[in-house]
């Protein structure tokens, strides 16, 4: 029997707004070069890269210029690329993929813009999800929650079987979810053959399946038909099927993860002794301050204090409440543009 | 009778640290443009040109050169310079001064680093002063004290007569000094007549006099011989006259005076309605915070900050206490002297 080709499938799509100013429209969180020289794309291709045979990006017009030059720095290639020429959402994206390869093909699917440590951890997870995978379940990644996140989404589980699959919570039910204790965050990554997919998707959204299958032939280049992609209906991955497929599986996952989706978790990191570029702790008799800056920062007499310093605009945030930077991107998007 | 000269006697001397990093050991307080494009320094002659017949500077060679190009760019002359080789506070400076002009001269000595608003009564009250130089008395300004502050020398006054001169103060005795209400602040300025000058030191301190007098041939294009200046005993004209003198009076001063000596004294300067070039307030729901940069300032979420956003540096201080940047100062000077 032909061993089944592992494709790890990276999906790199919205510009995140959660670490504006760092990240802005044109350079996506994902593509900043600020761990240890290198972007959170970058280390997903570097971490994945002897675990799979090969790398498919879907992405859009704008950021496959990014990708491209990014991946060619490490000398990686991207073997296979689709590109969205406007967003559906994670569902339609990895049906595109899996609709792209030969059926028995194993799809790794993973974000663009996360982080992880403890590799060898990572290794053994990924090996556990490819078979599962190749014993036709779809494997979900549960990491053990430290807080009542509401960014993403749980997995409530019974020893290795998943109960259910939640979408992004309320804080009432984050909350619920910690204390329980039998939930994983969902961080974001699957694996699963093609073909699987593809059931469970003709299954739960058949519809959304046909639209995909439709575009599959305007697919020019990588480039799917802007008519055939505005047909497809938008949705994630999360609620078109793993919802409510049954042959989901989770692996318990031991590796330290974190999607950085604010500047507190970047901080977080840091603090658990990873570099990241030009970020500086400024301790003082009353406390620390964090600053994201290539200038020397100086701090007498205030704490806690987030600044977040760029080549036209310097950001002040409390710590612990870096969420506060959505409503300032939201207020700057409208007054000031440009920043953006 | 020949009409007396009256000569604005600017002293441009320490290099400021309160304003660090905004000042530095090159570019001190009063030669920062940030007033309207001017300096302080700019606008010490622009508010003297009027009133006076010459300008006379006595500074060190260092400031000398920013002090030349700030006139210059003002078109304005100084007709007279006198550079010390070394500080020796401002007693010696003044005595030099008075050596070197006719001794009927009307000196009219002033800081080079403060800001006065009202101009009208500012005119007045230095007519007012000249008019008491002419009549033999130590004509010093006493402006009303908004707060106990420690960092300037108080006038004890009854009517119109000193009644004595105090030295910066302990936090206690400024205190009573203001509960007191019969203290004014010394602004620093003076007028009077050379040789009344000249006199009194003779009287209180004869010796520095005559260590001035013997400096006084060593002068070559303006340059004190070095030998001779630190023969010259270091001390202030408040402790060398003004608290011994029997011959010194006080304008009451209602104009708006600063020393402009802090952040905060420059915020209030702005808060008053003064426009200060790249002086931001960013007011959110929590509070209003206070950037000098000239990039766009964005604070959510924090308040009462003050930042100052230089070239290789960027501060952080609390409203109400930049008088901490004093000891942030004093720090980064050991080990990070490539910043002062």
């Amino acid at each position: 029997m032909k061993e089944q080709k592992v494709i790890n499938v990276i999906l790199s799509g919205g510009s995140g707004t959660r670490l504006w100013p760092l990240s802005r429209e044109n350079k996506p969180k994902q593509f900043l070069q600020i761990f240890e020289g290198k972007s959170l794309y970058q280390h997903t291709l570097l971490r994945n890269k002897e675990l799979v045979d090969e790398f498919m990006l879907i992405t859009n017009e704008k950021q496959y210029i990014d990708a491209k030059k990014q991946a060619d720095e490490l000398a990686i290639n991207i073997a296979a690329k689709i590109i969205e020429p406007i967003g559906r959402n994670t569902a339609p994206a990895i049906a595109l993929a899996a609709l792209s390869v030969e059926k028995d093909t194993i799809l790794f699917v993973t974000p663009s813009d996360h982080m992880t440590a403890d590799q060898l951890q990572y290794q053994d997870c990924v090996a556990k999800a490819i078979a599962l995978a190749k014993n036709n379940s779809i494997a979900t990644f549960g990491i053990k929650p430290t807080e009542a996140h509401t960014g993403y989404g749980y997995i409530e589980y019974e020893k290795e079987d998943v109960l259910k699959f939640w979408e992004k919570p309320s804080a009432k039910d984050a909350q619920l979810f910690l204390e329980k204790g039998n939930f994983y965050w969902n961080s974001g990554m699957f694996c699963f053959k093609a073909s699987v997919f593809l059931e469970e998707l003709e299954k739960y959204d058949p519809k959304m399946l046909n639209a995909c299958k439709i575009a599959m032939p305007t697919i020019k280049n990588g480039l799917v038909g802007m008519n055939a992609m505005k047909k497809i209906p938008a949705d994630s991955i999360d609620y078109a099927v793993l919802e409510k497929s049954q042959v989901i599986k989770t692996v318990p996952s031991k590796f330290y993860w974190t999607d950085l989706g604010s500047f507190d978790a970047i901080i977080n990191y840091f603090e658990r002794g990873n570099q990241v570029d030009n970020l500086q702790q400024i301790s003082n008799e009353k406390g620390s301050n964090f600053a994201f800056s290539n200038k020397k920062i100086i701090a007498a007499g205030v704490e806690n204090i987030i600044v977040v310093d760029t080549a036209d605009c310097i950001l002040l945030l409390p710590k612990g409440k870096s969420d506060l930077v959505k409503e300032v991107y939201n207020s700057i998007k409208d007054s000031n543009n440009k920043l953006i």
